[in-house]
């Protein structure tokens, strides 16, 4: 007796193989979910994925890579993501569906949009996976990234509604331990302007803002503590990643600096007022929702 | 054949029995280097204090506390700090030396010259060790909290010179295992605006800019990762203990927070630019500094 095991994404093609993408071939391997992985990415890479256990092949060219999947990840930043869906879209199998998991999402919507007309909802279902993200590279994957992360997914129809192929990649990712949320591509960005990039620009800002202080080599530096630390630890992010993310979505990011900008103003006229108190206290409370 | 242990500090109170006064009991008693330790708080600390292990006796009332004595620490936010210091200060005994863990030392430094006048550098050493802050009171305490932390003390007397009494505490300080740094009342206030209430400040102002944003059940905010989690640490510190530090460093941090927000606005205008990538990656070379 032959036994036939279940693996519902069936071909899946990786396109991309950092951290996200590495993570998430080993991710779909150790549950089983696929049947074969196929990598894109540098002949290094792609030897060393399959040297992990994460690929069971891989090619240079994301055209190839993609031609026998039915699922395409695209695991790259997000314009570079949108110059490969437009590359490798004449060569999808009928039936395929493209995500990825870039971090903005309505230039990559309306590039899908532009590349498959109607057929765009059916094709492509964006995705975006908030995991861990200052260590990079192939060498950092692991396949817990994203064990109770959020992955947020866009689906592009109108009633966001979506297809069987797409539910059977919501399941998936359910059971790779993500935490799925489905919204629209706008209110994401809006969204991550405040919840992520901000996050980001106020942590490299503060570590530029030190820089234009202090030399490298100033005794005084050696005075600092975990607090400091902490609020720079986001400053050693990925250049390349986040000038996409930057231009990708900036007018959300600068109405956020601007309200960072104002909120940082008031703030500096309490100090020593006893408004100062009751603003903290208003920070300290709010801040506890990302302990829930 | 009697054992005399070396007890090299003697007889000590701790004023205030906090997370930091606390855990310096618990470390000055771990490391046997005083003979008896008298901890001045509210009457359920001191009993508590006492199971924990950390004291030997204590009582309410701060001159009566500091009457044996031979090292005073005041283990207060600031501003009590120096109330305290002006009521102890009849009722010490001749060569004691106090010294306080007060995140700011110009206010301090200046009502130690007045309250003490010639004597002030022989009988005050400030200081002010940079160890966790976000969890308060008593019941985190930890023997180990000061262990390879920077513990500033900025010397009154024109050449930073230090009494006999004055430098054993310096000993004790490095036998609790933290690193000992000198410097000046004003340079440490000046700096600490930088590398310490700076983040603080950004922390709470990121945590306030969400807070306009976002009503408390607004459904977007599941959808943020660990980068939030981690800029918004901070924002969760004791508001006591801030309320003194920004009306007692008013000038430095309103300066810091002044360069914070016009970088903010260049980072700002930089999204999209060319710029941008040049400014990200200054702050990630530079920001490594603190996991040197």
């Amino acid at each position: 007796m032959k036994i036939v095991k279940r693996t519902p994404l069936k071909r899946v093609s990786v396109i991309g193989l950092g951290l996200m993408g590495g993570s998430l071939a080993l991710a779909l391997r150790r549950a089983g979910l696929a049947s074969h992985i196929t990598g894109c990415g540098r002949e290094v890479l792609v030897q060393r994925g399959i040297e992990m256990g994460a690929l069971d092949s891989g090619c240079q060219d994301a055209c190839q890579a993609v031609a026998e999947s039915d699922y395409v990840f695209l695991c790259t930043p997000v314009e570079t993501s949108i110059a490969l869906m437009s590359q490798i879209a004449p060569h999808l199998r009928d039936g395929a569906v493209v995500t990825d998991v870039g971090s903005t999402k309505e230039t990559f919507a309306a590039a899908a949009r532009e590349i498959f007309g109607a057929q765009a909802a059916e094709r492509v279902l964006p995705g975006h996976p908030l995991a861990g993200r200052e260590l990079s590279g192939l060498e950092h994957a692991s396949a817990d990234l994203y064990d109770d992360c959020v992955w947020v997914l866009t689906p592009l129809s109108d009633d966001a509604g979506m297809t069987d192929a797409q539910q059977a990649l919501v399941s998936a990712l359910k059971t790779i331990k993500a935490r799925v949320v489905l919204t629209t591509p706008q209110q994401h960005d809006r969204t991550l302007a405040y919840t992520s990039h901000l996050p980001q620009m106020v942590s490299t800002a503060l570590s530029l803002t030190l820089a234009e202080t202090f030399a490298a080599d100033d005794p005084g530096l050696q005075i600092h503590a975990g607090g400091l630390r902490t609020m720079l630890r986001l400053a050693a992010s990925e250049p390349k990643m986040w000038e996409q993310i930057a231009a990708s979505n900036q007018q959300n990011i600068a109405a956020a600096l601007e309200r960072m900008e104002s909120t940082l103003k008031t703030l500096r006229e309490s100090l020593g007022q006893p408004e100062f108190r009751a603003k903290f206290e208003q920070a300290r409370e709010f801040a506890k929702f990302t302990r829930g």
